[in-house]
C-alpha cells in the first residue's frame, strides 16, 4: 500500500517543515539516501518542548514530544522528494534524550517516534537510543535520521 | 586470508545475535552500506553490564565490554549478509561510552571494539569515542556501526 | 567557483592532517561518501583545547575551536582525495559539544564549523548539535562529518 495513502487511513497530517535553527538544511540528499538534521519535536500547540526528561519531563511527555518529530521528519524527507510513495525505507534513527545521568527509558521515548514510522513503513528500521547532557535550546529530544528514496 | 578464517585462528567464536529491546531491527542494508543499531556489550555469563564508566565501572572493566560488543556486532552482520567474507570493510562506529563529567578515556575504552575489528579486518575505521550522560538499561557502552558489504 | 581557490581568496590555509589519537583512521571511504572519525579542535599555538562549554570556556572560545575544527576536517578530507575541488557537497556534521547539562546554545557552538563549510562550499549541510557529558581528553568539541565526493 502506498505510504501517502496510509498517513490519509491513519489520519496524519503532516505539519509544516520546521525551519532549521542555525546555519544548516534540514536534510541532505545524496544518492538514494537522505541524511536529515537533528529535528526537533513540537506540541500540538506549535511550541518546542523543553526540559530533562526523568526531571521536569515525564517519560509519557517524552514518548509524544518523540511521535511529534516523527511527523516532523516526514515533512521534511516529503519536501526533499516531493511525495512520500518515493521512500522506500527508514535506515536508521539516532535518538538522543535530554535525560538525567541516571534514566534509563531511552528506548520507551525514541519508540515515540519508532513506532510511528513502523506503522506508516511496514517494516523496522536501525536504530540508536541515548541520553545527552544538554540539547540546543533546553529541548526535551532531537532525532537525526536516514531515509532511503527513489 | 579470509574472514571468517582470521576469525578460527583467533579462536573466537560469535554469540547469538541479540534480540533488540524495543522497536527496531539490529541492522538494515542499504545498497553496499549496513547501518547496525546502537549495539549492547555481553558478559561472559551473557548479562548486560550496566553502570557508570568512571564510577562504578572500571576502564579495564569498560574495554572488556566494548570488545564484547565487536562480537555482537560481527554476529549481527553475519546474519544479515551470510558470511563475514562479503564484508569489505569496517566504515565507521559511533562509540558511546555511560562515562560521568570528567570520564577522559573514552578512546581506550572504545579501542576495546576497534582493537579486536581491526584485527579481523586488518585496517583501520573512522570512529567517534564520547561520553553520553545516560544509556538504555544503564548500559555501559552502546556502539553504532556501518559496514561496507559486496 | 573552485573550492581551493576560494580558500586562497578566504586568506585560509589548511592545517597539517591531525594523527589518529587512538586506533582509527581519520576517515574513511565509501562510494561517494567520506565518512570523517569524531575530530578535534586545535587552538592557533597547536593545542588541543579543553574544558567544559558553559563552565570553564565561553561559547566565544567553544565557536573558535569549531572554526578549527573545520579546518581540520577539510585538511583530512584534502589528504583523502588529493584536491578539494573533487567534493561535491558537505552532506551532514555530527557536532558534539562538551557541556554542562543547563547548556543551551549548542547551535551557536556548532556555527563556527558550519559557518566556515558554508562560505567555502556556498550550501547548507545537514546537521545535529548536542550536549555530551564528556569528550575524550577533556576536548571542547567534537565533530564528525561525511563529505560526497566525486
Amino acid at each position: 500500500m502506498s505510504v501517502e495513502q496510509r498517513l490519509r487511513d491513519l489520519g496524519i497530517e503532516l505539519p509544516a517543515v520546521p525551519a532549521p535553527a542555525a546555519n544548516f538544511a534540514n536534510c541532505v540528499r545524496t544518492g538514494n539516501l537522505v541524511f536529515c538534521s537533528g529535528t526537533v519535536p513540537t506540541t500540538a500547540d506549535g511550541e518546542i518542548p523543553k526540559g530533562k526528561v526523568g526531571a521536569d519531563v515525564t517519560i509519557e511527555e517524552a514518548v509524544e514530544h518523540a511521535r511529534s518529530l516523527a511527523l516532523n521528519l516526514l515533512a521534511i524527507v516529503r519536501q526533499e522528494v516531493g511525495d512520500l510513495d518515493r521512500v522506500r525505507r527508514v535506515v536508521k534513527l539516532l535518538g538522543m534524550v535530554n535525560a538525567t545521568p541516571d534514566f534509563r527509558e531511552h528506548s520507551k521515548v525514541i519508540n515515540g517516534c519508532s513506532d510511528l514510522l513502523v506503522e506508516v513503513f511496514g517494516e523496522r528500521h536501525a536504530r540508536s537510543a541515548v541520553g545527552m547532557c544538554s540539547l540546543p535550546f533546553g529541548i526535551t529530544v532531537e532525532i537525526e535520521a536516514i531515509f532511503e528514496v527513489d
